[in-house]
C-alpha cells in the first residue's frame, strides 16, 4: 500500500516563521485523524526548585481558555466527538486529540486559545494543585509505577530523571502566580511541534495553523543545568509481596547509523514470547511473572530500560538470570533470532501505519529526535538492512552497563560486581 | 466510508456443523488482520473447587502443540510476526492475534493444534502453575486491581462473580492429571467463535476453518451451580495511602430494546471530560485523581460498575458524591448533554471501525451476546434514534440500584442508607 503512494503525496512538513513546526500524514481510507501537539514545556524544564509546575500546568490550562470559561470549555471540545489526552514528558508538555477528521481540524484554534489565552483561574489552580499532590501520593499503592520512577531517578542526570509528577515540597509551595510566570516564560512557538495523521488537507492544514498559531511568538529560555545522578544502586524499602526489579544502561541514540542493530538486538532480548528473557526468566524458571527490556530515547542519548516483577524469595534469582541474559548478548544472537527479530519489528511498523494516533505520535517524536519525518519504507528498509554479521560483530565490542540498579521491596539484593 | 459498501461484502458469518462459528469483517485499506477466538472455557466454566484452571490451562496449552514443542511453538509464532495475546475471562478463555493479514491466516493451523491437540507437559504445567500462584499474590500490591476482584465477588452470583486468577487453596492442590481432564471436558467447538477483522477473504477464510477445525467436535457440559454473592457491602482492609471504591447495581441486558438509552445515560455520568463524575468529583471539588462508570455485559444481564481512588480523608466526602451522581440521574440529563454523549459514543465507534483488533473483538463479542454481527452502521442509527424525552422518561422510573459497595483502604467508610 504505502509502495504505491508517492511520498510527497502523503507526507508534508513546514517550519513557519516563529519556529512552530507543522507535520502531516495522509492515510488513505480512513475517516479519522488525530493530533499530537508538543510544546517545549516538559518536567525537565520545571524551574529547579518547582518540580511539577508543568504537571499543574497541563491541568490548570484546560480550565478556561478564550471566550470559554472551565466548563464552556470542556463541553465545547467533548461536543466534537474529541478523543482527548494530555500530559507531561521530561521534554515536552503534550495534548493530544482524535475524532472524526473534520472535529480535529475544528477544534485547532480552542488549542491555540489553550496554550496562548489561558484563564489560569484561582480555583482551578488549587484543584489541579491538589489533584497533583493526590497522585504523587498514590504511587506509594503502586510499587511498579513507583519502581520506574526511582530507576529514571537514579539513572539519568538532573533534570532528564525528574518524576514528571512533580516533588510534593515543590508542589506545597506552588502558588498560581508563579504558574503564571511559568507559563509566560515557556509556551512559546519556537520547536513547538503540531502534528497530524489521518484524513487531512496539507493545504488548509497549513492555512489553518498559520491564521490560529501564526502569531505565537517568543522563545522559551534553554539553559538547562545539569547535575548527575545520586548514584547507580539504590532500594527502596516496601513491603509488599513482590520484588520489582529496574536496570538501565546507556546506548548508542536513535540517531547512530547502528541504531536498528541495537533495537533487534534487544527485540532477540525481549521481542515477542520467543524473547530469550520471556523464555529462560519467565517460561523455563517460573521466576517472575513479567519480565521486559526496551530501548528508550531521549534528546541526543538512548538507554536500555529493563523491569521484573517477581515474588520476594526469587528476586535475587531473577536478578543474577536478567544480569546474565544482558551479559549473554555478547556472545551474539542466531540468524533464526534475528529473522523472528525483523519480522516482529516490521510487522508493529505495518500495524502503527494502520492507527492515525500512532502515526500522529511517530511523526512528531521522529521530527523532535531527527529533524524530519521518516517514511514507514525508509524504517522498514532501515530494519531490513541489519544482517546477524552486522548484530554481532556490534554486540561483540559493546559489554552491557554500566548498570544503573533500583529495587522495590522488603529486601535488599546482592548486586553484580 | 461504510455506506458505500454493501454489507454482504463487508461482512461474514458461518456456523459449522460442530457448532463453531466463523465471523469475519473485510476492513478495505488495512494491510493487516486480526483474529480473537473464544473457547467456551471461561473462569465460570472452573470445577468449582478447581477455581484458575482455565488460567493455569490459557498457559500450559501454549507450552507445545501438534508437532512443535513449547520452544518451536513460541519461535514459530512469533517468526510469522504475530502480535499475541491470551486470557481468561469469565465466559471464555480467549486467544487474540494481529499481523499482516496472510499471517494470521498462516497461523490457523497452528490454534487449531493448540486447542485440539496440546502436549500439556509436566514441566510446563508446574511452570504455569507457579506463574498463577505468583500472579495470584502480586494483587496484594495493586489495591486498585483488588478492589475490582473484590467487587466483581460480591455483586455477581458465584461463579460469575469469580476471580478470573483462580484460588490460591484450589491452584496448589492442581495437578496436571486433572489440568488433562479438565481440558478434555472443556475444549469443543460448540459455541467456540473464532472471529477475523481487516484484509481477509470469507471464501479462503471459510475453507481454512473448515479443513482445519471441521473435525473438532464434542460439546462442553453446560451446566453451572449459581449461588448468591456473600453480600453486598464489604471492607477489605490494607494499609494504603488512597482508598479505593468500587460500586455495583444491575441494569438491562444489551440485547434490551432501551440498551442505547443506558449507555448514553452513563455516558453523560461518565463520558469524555464533560462526564457529569469527572466535572463534579474531580474537576470541581478535586475529590480524587481518578472516577469512572460503566456499562459491563454479561450473557443475558447487564452492570453499571463505578470506581473512586482517592486519598483516605477524602474519600467519605468522594463515596457521598458518587451516590448523590447516581441518584440526580433520576432528575434527567439536558439535551446538550444528550448531544455530547452521543457524538462521544458515535465517535468512538467510527475510531474502532479503523482498528483490526477492535472489530474482531466486537464481532465477536456481538455474536456471543446477539447471535449476530451487527453493523457499523446499525450501531450508528441506533445511537441516533434515542431521544432526551425516551432517556429521560427510561431514568425518572429507574432508581439505581440496589447498590454493592466494596471499599480497599485503611478506614472503613459510612454506606449510604
Amino acid at each position: 500500500m504505502y509502495e504505491g503512494v508517492v511520498l510527497a503525496e502523503r507526507y508534508f512538513q513546514h517550519t513557519f516563521g516563529n519556529g512552530l513546526t507543522l507535520l502531516a500524514e495522509r492515510m488513505p481510507g480512513m475517516q479519522s485523524a488525530a493530533m499530537t501537539f508538543l510544546v517545549n514545556a516538559g518536567a525537565a524544564t520545571d524551574p529547579v526548585d518547582r518540580c511539577g509546575s508543568a504537571t499543574v500546568l497541563s491541568d490548570l490550562l484546560l480550565r478556561g481558555a478564550g471566550t470559554r470559561d472551565s466548563r464552556q470549555l470542556t463541553d465545547y471540545l467533548d461536543s466534537l466527538g474529541l478523543q482527548r489526552s494530555s500530559s507531561v514528558g521530561i521534554h515536552h508538555m503534550r495534548f493530544g486529540s482524535a475524532a472524526v477528521a473534520a472535529k480535529v481540524i475544528e477544534a485547532l484554534p480552542t488549542y491555540s486559545d489553550i496554550v496562548r489565552r489561558p484563564h489560569l483561574p484561582q480555583d482551578g489552580f488549587e484543584a489541579a494543585r491538589d489533584l497533583a499532590l493526590q497522585a504523587l501520593e498514590g504511587i506509594d499503592d503502586e510499587p511498579r509505577q513507583k519502581l520506574m520512577i526511582k530507576l529514571r531517578e537514579w539513572y539519568f542526570p538532573s533534570p532528564y530523571g525528574r518524576n514528571t509528577m512533580g516533588r510534593a515540597e515543590d508542589l506545597e509551595k506552588l502558588t498560581l502566580e508563579l504558574c503564571k510566570a511559568d507559563w509566560q516564560q515557556r509556551f512559546h512557538a519556537k520547536d513547538a511541534i503540531i502534528a497530524l495523521a489521518g484524513d487531512v488537507d496539507f493545504g488548509q492544514l497549513r492555512e489553518e495553523i498559520e491564521r490560529h498559531f501564526g502569531a505565537w511568538n517568543g522563545e522559551a529560555p534553554g539553559d538547562v543545568n545539569v547535575m548527575p545522578p545520586p548514584g547507580r544502586f539504590h532500594h527502596e524499602h516496601q513491603k509488599s509481596e513482590q520484588t520489582h526489579i529496574g536496570i538501565a544502561y546507556p546506548s548508542i541514540p536513535e540517531t547512530h547509523a547502528d541504531y536498528y542493530t541495537v533495537r533487534l538486538a534487544i527485540e532477540v532480548l525481549s521481542g515477542g514470547m520467543s524473547g530469550r528473557l520471556f523464555t529462560e526468566v519467565r517460561e523455563k524458571r517460573g521466576l517472575c511473572y513479567s519480565v521486559w527490556a526496551g530501548y528508550s530515547s531521549l534528546k541526543g542519548s538512548g538507554s536500555i530500560f529493563g523491569y521484573a516483577g517477581t515474588s520476594n524469595e526469587r528476586a535475587q534469582a531473577t536478578l543474577d538470570c536478567f544480569i546474565a541474559e544482558l551479559h549473554r548478548l555478547q556472545s551474539g544472537v542466531t540468524d533464526a533470532e534475528l529473522q523472528r527479530a525483523k519480522i516482529g519489528l516490521k510487522a508493529s511498523t505495518i500495524m502503527q501505519g494502520e492507527s492515525t494516533s500512532a502515526r500522529a505520535g511517530a511523526i512528531a517524536h521522529d521530527y523532535f529526535i531527527r529533524g524530519r519525518i521518516r517514511t514507514l519504507e525508509e524504517v522498514k528498509d532501515a530494519i531490513d538492512a541489519v544482517t546477524v554479521e552486522k548484530v554481532n560483530s556490534y554486540l561483540k565490542v559493546t559489554a552491557p552497563g554500566p548498570f544503573t540498579i533500583v529495587t522495590v521491596g522488603p529486601k535488599e539484593l546482592k548486586l553484580p560486581d
